[in-house]
């Protein structure tokens, strides 16, 4: 099982030392910054190639983690290799890759940072090709990585890369709220955490719906009104609130 | 250490579980339904105050944990006692109990239900009292429940609460959008649950603003269009999305 990795950032570090902790052997990582793909390299034994031109063509699988725009370049100079070719984009469509013989999306919806170790094991991957057995090729390689596969279209993908943004993106720009509050008086976000990790936690094993709280969902509007009130200097949180505290009222069934 | 609990609602519960474990001894448990306190009298091995009239007056420490417009009759009922008597609410001021002789409040931070166990010690406990002397005895009962205390005042215990619905009951909201987004498509919301678990955790060591990513934050406009055309048939939730990013593009330093 020999890959080739095109890219070293996040998702592309991540991935590769799952691979590696997984038995598979990177053969070779390409960047467009040579120095991050040295670095890369370096952490799962790989070459580091300096030119796409020289790209192994007798790879087994061939993993393109670059920008959504960059996609379909790496992809031209992928042209009649015999390995499958896939790309790790939640918002890019499989028929970017339609010129190669063999091709497929790994996409893994989970949010990566370099230094912060995870367990890929439990990372949803979703996984699509442009054929039934490239399908099971890479269901095979995948299996190897986690244990949550889930088969998924292009179509399926798109709304699953909108839902993301609504559950972690927004959210976590609701914490930056909730962080600058309470510095503004001098508290610390340490007050915050316990809750904000609670509220995530209470949702693996229930549906959200089932576990608001809250004066929104009470409906009760002189809290609402005293926390308005609060907000003066915030008109943007002002309107945040506004809008999320009905559209909570609204949803309550 | 003898101690009587007005109320059996969540912050209740888990107050009375988390006392009981510290060795501390629940006398009376008294709630508006009487049933309710019957089942969480039987947990901790209390009595049942059918009338608040019957209180115990010789308690230590009286824990008024009601809804918030009925924390003043309460209270009344307990005027003359020598024991510290708190309340619970992040929204209510200490002067609410100032008919008292010894006041106080200890606010969880945290969302409880009953069903859910948590680590209480954990829990951050927001404590205010009506003098250093009870200040005092405050933190030292708060002491024994959890190692995360914090000295609040009622003024700061409003931003608490306000800064708690942005991180709790808001981004709950929005982890529901992404609930109905995926059932739309016969997709499981399994899904998206490790995400949202990897959001909270990686904020537990850093601050928000640091580890936002998405669209929003990068100006990817044309994701971002995409994404508003996959929500064309959800009005509200295009409105959320459109306010959310210009607040995170504008918000970015």
């Amino acid at each position: 099982m020999k890959v080739v990795l095109l890219g070293s950032g996040n998702v592309a570090t991540h991935l590769a030392q799952a691979s590696t902790a997984a038995g598979m052997q990177i053969a070779q990582v390409w960047s467009k910054t040579t120095e991050n793909a040295a670095v890369l390299a370096a952490q799962v034994d790989a070459a580091v190639l300096d030119e796409l031109d020289a790209v192994d063509r007798d790879a087994d699988l061939y993993v393109i983690s670059v920008k959504d725009d960059a996609i379909a370049a790496v992809a031209d100079t992928l042209a009649g290799v015999p390995g499958l070719v896939v790309h790790t984009s939640g918002a890019t469509d499989l028929a970017v890759l339609s010129s190669l013989a063999h091709s497929g999306v790994l996409y893994p919806l989970q949010t990566f940072s370099k230094l912060q170790a995870l367990d890929f094991s439990k990372v949803p991957l979703c996984l699509e090709a442009d054929s039934a057995e490239n399908y099971s090729r890479l269901e095979a390689i995948a299996g190897r990585l986690s244990t949550a596969i889930f088969k998924i279209s292009s179509a399926e993908r798109t709304v699953l890369h909108v839902a993301a943004v609504f559950v972690c993106n927004f959210p976590n720009y609701l914490y930056q709220i909730g962080h600058e509050l309470l510095a503004e008086k001098g508290l610390s976000f340490d007050l915050l955490r316990p809750l904000i990790l609670e509220t995530a936690l209470k949702i693996q094993h229930a549906a959200p719906a089932a576990v608001q709280t809250g004066p929104a969902v009470r409906g009760d509007e002189e809290t609402m009104q005293r926390h308005k009130g609060l907000l003066t200097n915030h008109p943007v949180w002002q309107d945040i609130y506004d809008s999320l505290s009905k559209n909570i009222k609204n949803a309550k069934t």
